[in-house]
């Protein structure tokens, strides 16, 4: 806790906003962004966190999976370098071998670097059948592979990418309401286990509450505006946020 | 319910075979099968199904996704005719009017007259990340699209393929402990949430209980004869099964 007292003294005040700017300065961020529409409202959430976070100095990267026509399927073709059992492919095998030797192809070893650099990793995406679009979900098939992002053992608390925080920032086509327990879509949280927990956590990611603007397509105006500023307002104390507790209580509980 | 001694008449029994066979002989069954090797667990369990279900007289159709190298990417090149708002690209409003103007591009054509055709869609697949691989999630994001499988409203228990029923077979990389209550992974029935409920049952799809073959990599060849025997074991009555509820109690329950 920073006291009143402390803040009001100019010359401390000025001193703790240097301290934090330059630890700041230093974090770095990776949007892996999944839409196909420039003027859509994910790309007006996107953009807000790369200003607000670049404003905040951070270095900040987007990985735009449509605009890079980002490959989904895992094949062979993922494998660079001879086969490790040409006459049985399994594809888990060959990448993590394929890991190793540095032999995987290079859309993915470039996917590979920029998350290994980031200390904050935001997915942006529209919810599409309660997960993310066929293209983020092929971002995580193939980037996150055994050998870069966990082992056996080596995963949940104590996976490769454990240093690092992890948000999924996600917009629906239903509303709030039909998102919870009694709701004809079940609680949101339930939706979230296969990526947070399933996906996030067993690469050893600390996972930050997501962040959820519900049917923005049905919105108005003002209140998609609302939506972006209330997203753009959180980002600017992103880094005090604690992860959430990553348990099934967290999505099932009462 | 049928009496043992209706059984024990030779012509009544003929006769019940003979009914039976011809209400079979009528089934459609499409398996949709993601999986990159021919000789793969997964192959073999799609084989089975394909046996099994034509020898019972059924006409079963295979969509092959990988030797398809079917498109996973839902992008504007899904639409044929003139966009209905080429200034601002929102594929859920593009592909659902194409889908009234039957100008949706002709993979996504093909593959929902097969599932218009089937009584059964059978998914076959391994996990990746508690879900579908990205070439099948591609799958779904791009043939279950509204005015095909949907409208609002026209989800859930009024999902246009309501006449439908579905059915998972899946493997999975971790054992079955791992995938209980009290496993590092939580209870299988979670990740099966947003695949069950959030896709197939909101397109009305009455949901049979999954097939999981749990760790065949792990497991001995023995062990994984007695998986894909059983799989072709429960199909030989696979019409009498029941649909599961499929509720949050189902998924989430004590």
């Amino acid at each position: 806790m920073i006291s009143q007292r402390r803040l009001e003294d100019p010359g401390k005040r000025k001193r703790l906003e240097l301290r934090l700017r330059t630890t700041l300065a230093g974090k770095k961020v990776l949007i892996v962004y999944a839409h196909q529409e420039p003027r859509s409202f994910n790309a007006s959430l996107k953009r807000v966190a790369v200003d607000e976070l670049s404003q905040q100095g951070c270095t900040v990267t987007v990985s735009d999976l449509y605009a890079m026509d980002f490959e989904p399927r895992a094949t062979r073709k993922d494998i660079t370098g001879a086969l490790s059992n040409p006459e049985f492919f399994s594809y888990g095998v060959e990448a993590y071998e394929a890991c190793k030797k540095r032999s995987l192809t290079s859309d993915i070893i470039d996917e590979q670097k920029k998350v290994q650099e980031a200390d904050l990793v935001i997915l942006q995406f529209p919810l599409y059948w309660f997960s993310v679009p066929a293209i983020l979900k092929g971002w995580m098939d193939r980037v996150l592979c055994q050998g870069f992002a966990f082992d056996i053992p080596g995963f949940y608390d104590s996976g490769f990418l454990k240093d690092k925080l992890a948000l999924l920032s996600l917009t629906t086509g239903s509303t709030a309401e039909m998102y919870t327990k009694t709701g004809v879509s079940g609680d949101f949280r339930y939706f979230l286990w296969p990526l947070q927990h399933g996906t996030l956590h067993f690469c050893g990611f600390k996972v930050l509450a997501p962040q959820i603007s519900f049917a923005p397509e049905i919105a108005s105006e003002e209140e998609r505006k609302g939506m972006v500023a209330s997203w753009a307002e959180r980002l600017k104390t992103i880094w005090n946020e604690e992860p959430i507790p990553c348990t099934p209580d967290w999505y099932f509980g009462q």
